[in-house]
C-alpha cells in the first residue's frame, strides 16, 4: 500500500471521536461547537425556482455575492461581489489555503492555543507551525513581532472575534497593531470569523484585514454558527491578487458549492427577518453563558481558572493543577460527560497541558448542572491522584 | 507572493472559460455537461425534518448510505453501508484520492482520453500521468499489461461506461481482463462511474470492482446526471482498507457534505419513482442522441469520423484532418457556437490533436441544426486553410 508521505500526518480526529461517543442520548455533552438546536430557525423552502438543481458557478451564485460583500463593507472591509467566493462550510476555506500556500516544511503563524481543525490541515499538507501566545487582549505582540523578524510564515491564521477555543477577542489597540506588524513584514493574512455575529456585548469591532494598508488577505465567514450548519454555506473574501487561484482550487475541489443552501441563505443575509434572529440567538445564548457561569462559579472555582466569554461557543478553562486533560476523557465518559481536552488546540501538545474547552451553547440547561458537576468530580479525582 | 509549489500547476481552467462565454443566451453550446434543464425532475422539500439544519457525520446520513450500498450491491459490488462515503459532488472524490495518493512524481496510470478534470486534480497533486489507449471495447490490454510491468502506478483511475469524453463503454471481456491486470499487479482501481444510468440500449455490466479479488478500490458515484447537480451530492464506497482515511480527509475538507441535498437524494434512491424517472431520463436522452446524429451526419460525414454513444451525454468526434481544436474556439464563438476542444482530455494535450468532445443533452433542439452547421463550418474553413 503506497498512500502518500502527506498521509503520514493524517491524525484520528479527537473531535470526530469525541462527537461519536457523544452521539449516546444519555452523553451530557460539552465537547462539540453545535448550536442549540431550539435556535435553528424555521426555513422555507417552497419558493426555491426549480433551475437551482442545474449546475452552478464555482464562484457561487452572484446574488449571494453580492449580498455578502455588502454585509462585509458594512463591517469595513472594503471589497467587491468579484473577491468573494461561497465555499461548502468555512473548513473548506482552509483546505483551499492549504493548497495555495503550503508545502513540506512551509512555515505559518498561528495563535496558540488555535483552531484545531486548521491546525490538522495545515499540518497535513507539511507546514512548521510557528506560534504566538493568545493573551486576554489578543496576540502577544514582542512574540508576533520576533516570529515576523525571525521567519518568513506564507499566511498569519488568526481568529480575532470570539476566538474557538479561548473565546478571547482582540481589542482595537491590538488588531490594530497587528495590522500594522503584517503589512511591514508584508505577511498574508487568513482571518477567520465563524462568531462574530454571537456577541453578548454588543461590540463590533472592525476586522483586521479591514485595517490592512498593503499584506494580502482572506476573510472568512459562514452561516453555521447563526442558521443552519447543516446546509454548508460559508464564504471567503480575498484580496484580488489572491481571488483567481482560490476559484481555481474551488473548482478542482467540488466545482461549486450547493445551490440550495446558497439560495437558502440568499433569503437571510441582509434581511431584517436575519437581524431579528440574530438578535434573539445573541440573547439565548448569553443567557446560556450565564448560566454556565454560574454552574462553573460552583463547581469549578477551586478547580479552574477562566475569562467570561463575550461572544462565541466557549468557555475556556485553565486548571489550578496542570495534567493532560486528554487522560481525563475516558473517566468523563465512564460518568456520562465529555468535554474537549486543550491539547489538541496547541501546535505542540505535549507541552500545553491543563486547558479545558467547554462548550456552554449545545447542553440542555437541565443536566448543566449535573454534568458539571461529575465533570469536576473526575477532574478533582485526578488532581489529588496526581498529588498523592 | 510566495505560494506552494503545487500552485504552479494550477492551470486556468479551459472548461470554466468556455462555460463562462456559453453563458450568453444567443451562444449554442455543445461544450458543458449539462443535464437538460426540462428533465430536471420537481423535487418536494416540505417534508424535510428542521433537524437536518444541524450539523452531521462526516460519514453521511445513515439512511442515505445504507441505500447507496443496496444500490450497488445489486450492481454485483460486495459492500457494505459502513464502506459509503457521501461527499460533495463526485469532483471530491478525486480531491480526496489526489490527498491520499498524490505526492510530486508519484505515477498513476489514466485513460486516453480521460476526464479532464481528472487530470487537472492528480497533475495539480504533482502525479506524474501514465496513460493507456482507450479503443472502441475498453482499453488497450497489451499497453495496459506493458504500463503495469514498467511502473508501479499508485492507482489507475477508469471511466468504464460511457466516458467522458469518449462515451466509450469497456465490454464485459474487458472488463474481466482489466480486473485480472490489476490484480495480478496489485494496483489500486479508482472506478469512476457518474454516467452509468444513462443507458440507451438497456446495457448494465457489472463493474470492474466487483470483478476484482485482491486489489484495493474505490467505485464513485454521483446523482448530478440522473437528479439534480446542483445538490452537489456524490459518493464513494471504498474497500475497507482505505475507508477510514478518505474519512478523515473528507473530514478535514469539509467537515460533512450539505444534509440539504442528501436529504432530497434518499427521497429517490432506490425508489419506483426514481425507477420512471430514469426511465424517461433515458428515452429522453436517447431521442436527443438520435436527432443529434441525423443532424452530425448531414453536417460532418466528410468531417469526422465517431461511434454512436450507446449511454451519456457525449459524442467524441475523431477528425480527418489532424488540427489543434483548441484554435477553433475563437471562431466558433465568434459565431456563437461552443464546443470542447478535445486537446485537454489528454496528459499529453500537444500530441493529441483533431478530437472534439460535443455534448447533446443540453441543446435546444430547435438550434441543434443550426449550431452544428456554423461549427461544420467553422471547421472546414480551418482545414481548408490548414491545407492552402
Amino acid at each position: 500500500m503506497a498512500f502518500s508521505e502527506r498521509v503520514t500526518r493524517l491524525k484520528s480526529s479527537l473531535i470526530r471521536e469525541i462527537l461519536a461517543a457523544a452521539q449516546r442520548p444519555e452523553v451530557m455533552s460539552f465537547a462539540g461547537g453545535l448550536p442549540a438546536e431550539c435556535m435553528l430557525p424555521k426555513v422555507e423552502w417552497a419558493d426555491m425556482p426549480l433551475t437551482l438543481g442545474q449546475y452552478g458557478m464555482s464562484e457561487g451564485e452572484p446574488e449571494l455575492r453580492e449580498a455578502l460583500a455588502a454585509e462585509a463593507r458594512a463591517l469595513g472591509v472594503p471589497c467587491e461581489a468579484s473577491q468573494v467566493l461561497v465555499v461548502s462550510g468555512s473548513q473548506q476555506t482552509l483546505d483551499l489555503a492549504a493548497k495555495l500556500y503550503i508545502d513540506k516544511g512551509t512555515e505559518v503563524l498561528l495563535e496558540a492555543p488555535t483552531y484545531l481543525a486548521a491546525l490538522q490541515i495545515f499540518q497535513l499538507f507539511g507546514a512548521d507551525c510557528l506560534t504566538v501566545p493568545l493573551q486576554a487582549e489578543g496576540p502577544d505582540l514582542i512574540a508576533l513581532r520576533q516570529r515576523l523578524e525571525q521567519h518568513k510564515p506564507a499566511f498569519a491564521y488568526l481568529i480575532p472575534t470570539f476566538q474557538n477555543p479561548s473565546a478571547v477577542r482582540y481589542s482595537e489597540a491590538s488588531r490594530d497593531a497587528v495590522a500594522a506588524l503584517l503589512d511591514e513584514f508584508g505577511v498574508t493574512l487568513i482571518e477567520d470569523e465563524p462568531y462574530r455575529e454571537l456577541t453578548f456585548d454588543g461590540g463590533n469591532a472592525k476586522p483586521i484585514v479591514a485595517r490592512l494598508n498593503k499584506a494580502s488577505w482572506i476573510y472568512t465567514g459562514t452561516v453555521s454558527k447563526t442558521l443552519l450548519p447543516g446546509l454548508r454555506v460559508g464564504y471567503l473574501i480575498a484580496s484580488p491578487d489572491l481571488f483567481p487561484h482560490l476559484l481555481r482550487l474551488k473548482q478542482s475541489a467540488d466545482l461549486h458549492t450547493n445551490r440550495i443552501g446558497q439560495w437558502q441563505a440568499l433569503q437571510w443575509i441582509g434581511t431584517e427577518h436575519y437581524r431579528e434572529h440574530l438578535a434573539e440567538l445573541r440573547e439565548f445564548y448569553r443567557q446560556r453563558r450565564n448560566a454556565f457561569e454560574a454552574a462553573l462559579q460552583e463547581h469549578f472555582a477551586d478547580l479552574a481558572d477562566w475569562n467570561s466569554p463575550q461572544g462565541g461557543l466557549f468557555f475556556w478553562l485553565t486548571l489550578k493543577q496542570k495534567l493532560d486533560t486528554r487522560t481525563l476523557l475516558d473517566a468523563a465518559l465512564s460518568q456520562d460527560v465529555t468535554f474537549m481536552p486543550g491539547e489538541p488546540f496547541f501546535a505542540d501538545p505535549d507541552v500545553n497541558h491543563g486547558y479545558l474547552r467547554l462548550n456552554f451553547s449545545h447542553i440542555d440547561p437541565a443536566r448543566l448542572d449535573e454534568g458539571l458537576k461529575r465533570l469536576a468530580a473526575v477532574i478533582r479525582k485526578a488532581v489529588t491522584r496526581q498529588a498523592a
